[in-house]
């Protein structure tokens, strides 16, 4: 297998963008990363356009996209994995490149979410469940996370503080990162006292709904050495599935299958173990996700991943920082970016670029992916 | 570049189907082409699932697929270009043999498009053009295929019997392919007379919105060679793009650029030229395009495509026998499930498997599948 690099990575700030179309939205988090690889748009061979659907008028989104970013005739087209899309475009890119099929590759993900109303979101999102055997029922995203948060509590002791913890440690860091959506420091009064949900997760254990893009720069190992001192290395790739339908998974309902087998595939494949990761980016869509994750990615045993976050072990400093950017609860979560935002956060950390919240002497670093309710995730290791 | 070969292929037959949903449509060509394969689903290292989207009402369709077939926790993710969707998935299977990360993959394409009303999918369709600066003034896909053709007959002279002739061709192919959707021949009377839809385009010069599936197994040399006697290889591939707008085009509207741009990319890798094709499947969503892929593919000099129709000669015998299972004129075009299809035609073709159309020592295939109004393309060259 033919070495890739990260050689630019950009992003724009996460929020509320109604001044902006999905098309300048996308230009923006693509020109930061143009401009951090120090490359021209004429020199990217192929653009991956990673977007959840349903969220914008505009079908077929890479058609537009590629066309206002200067990007034609080069190949483009759309990937999706719902909030997965640019982790799975990311493996999509490597392998272009590791084939030897292309030198520079684009991933844009983007997404803007803000112009449907809340129920007409909460419709889009009932509608990534099976609509065949789930959603008519009703499902919701805040409704399936939470019977994974009820039945982590009822297996292994975990609790509404322990989850609280989650939010008020991603809400902390998010003030230190100048693209996150949520700027302000909460307490745990703030997240047990705010409006629930879907019992038992309240407002501040979940994610907002959000507008933003991020941009991931490829290369081959010939041309990040030639263009880039500071190149990053893709060392492990993991994709995998789980079942849509919550009825044929493992009724425990307290870890995600797809987490386990990509964390495997990327741990083999990069020849690491999770000691070994200095910082992580989980998908946090819930609080009670993030310490799943933390299950499955082997940063704790199983059971102990409310302790980990109850004991302030992923703050830097801790055992395993995680989501030290804000993560999706705080930086917020315009799905088809998440993916290449957790990278660009994790490439910044081990160029040591991370200012406040730089993780000292970092030299692997793991992101996490999860798509909808958990029918997909990407792991992806990174190596300085 | 490590070889990467098809060891199986499948497909529904296309039309109407009201009794089955979108999985179970994609399992009838996924079992085909398993089959077909001579392996078992648990082999399969990852499936690309390729559709457009907005036909119906499941969103993000792998997590339901992949379940249905049976195919977690191998990864699985969503891919679209419209209809060049399978075209683009192919591309990807290619990429995750060659780069050495997967030896078995499936490419899985399908659609059911007869849910939606005529009207409800004519407004789906234009939503595939810009909606910012194109499909709010009521564009079509026949509008814009219409302007293409006017623009044809004014700059070379095409006529309008020429079309017709395309269309008379590929009814009469549908006949000998038990897949097709159309099982009629039709006459130039038929086509010249019936309904205007978008002048000079007549219903017999548009394809029909239809449903099906239809797969690809993709396999690495040394698998391939284990587990196949007939194995067909994925010899050139090119991709590209165009704007999306058509103002942003070359304003003679009489060529698209991303086939001259893809078949370049395909030719130059394959080591061919377009006189060593033996047989091709190209996108005729309307007969226009046919006519102007044969220009644009190297098939017949600049503005004589009207002319090769016209003399026949892309008939079985012919200079180039084109389209000859049906087309997406009469074989149906259920837009996910055509680039696959294609690619099934050629792979029976140069394993000697077609029968009553059978190219005699059909050695070179090529396959073009062009999406949405011609801003991607996909041409892929097969070699038995």
């Amino acid at each position: 297998m033919n070495k890739v690099a990260i050689i630019g990575v950009g992003q724009t700030k996460f929020g509320r963008r109604p001044d902006a179309s999905i098309r300048e939205i996308a230009f923006e988090g693509f020109q930061e990363a143009v401009e951090d690889a120090q490359i021209m748009p004429e020199d990217i061979q192929a653009s991956i356009v990673c977007s959840a659907t349903h969220y914008d008028k505009q079908r077929t989104p890479a058609g537009v996209i590629a066309e206002y970013l200067g990007l034609n005739p080069q190949p483009t087209f759309n990937v999706e994995a719902v909030c997965a899309a640019s982790g799975v475009g990311l493996r999509i890119g490597w392998s272009f490149i590791s084939s030897g099929l292309h030198d520079i590759v684009a991933v844009v993900g983007f997404q803007k979410m803000t112009e449907l109303s809340s129920a007409e979101v909460q419709e889009v999102m009932g509608r990534s469940g099976d609509v065949m055997w789930e959603s008519p029922f009703g499902t919701t995203m805040p409704g399936y996370f939470a019977l994974y948060a009820r039945s982590h509590m009822q297996r292994y002791g975990t609790t509404e503080d322990q989850m609280a913890k989650v939010a008020v440690k991603n809400h902390f860091y998010a003030t230190k990162n100048p693209k996150a959506m949520f700027g302000k420091e909460i307490s745990m009064e703030d997240v047990l006292g705010s409006r629930m949900i879907a019992s038992p997760l309240k407002r501040y254990d979940c994610c907002s709904n959000s507008d933003g893009a991020a941009c991931i720069i490829l290369a081959s190992e010939e041309v990040a050495r030639k263009v880039s001192d500071t190149p990053v290395w893709v060392s492990g790739l993991g994709l995998a599935s789980s079942p849509m339908t919550l009825t044929s998974r493992d009724p425990s309902l307290t870890s995600f299958d797809c987490t386990v087998e990509a964390a495997k595939e990327a741990y083999r494949m990069s020849g690491v173990e999770p000691k070994d990761v200095d910082v992580a980016e989980v998908h946090d869509c819930f609080t009670i996700t993030e310490i799943i994750n933390y299950e499955d990615l082997g940063f704790c045993d199983r059971g102990q991943g409310g302790k980990l976050a109850e004991e302030g072990q992923t703050y830097l400093g801790g055992k395993i920082p995680v989501n030290i950017d804000g993560g999706l609860l705080a930086k917020g979560h315009p799905v088809g970016a998440t993916g290449a935002s957790q990278i660009r956060t994790l490439v910044r950390q081990l160029r040591g670029q991370a200012g406040d919240t730089q993780v000292k002497d970092a030299k692997v670093g793991l992101a996490h992916n999860l798509g909808g309710i958990g029918m997909y995730c990407a792991v992806t290791i990174l190596k300085a």
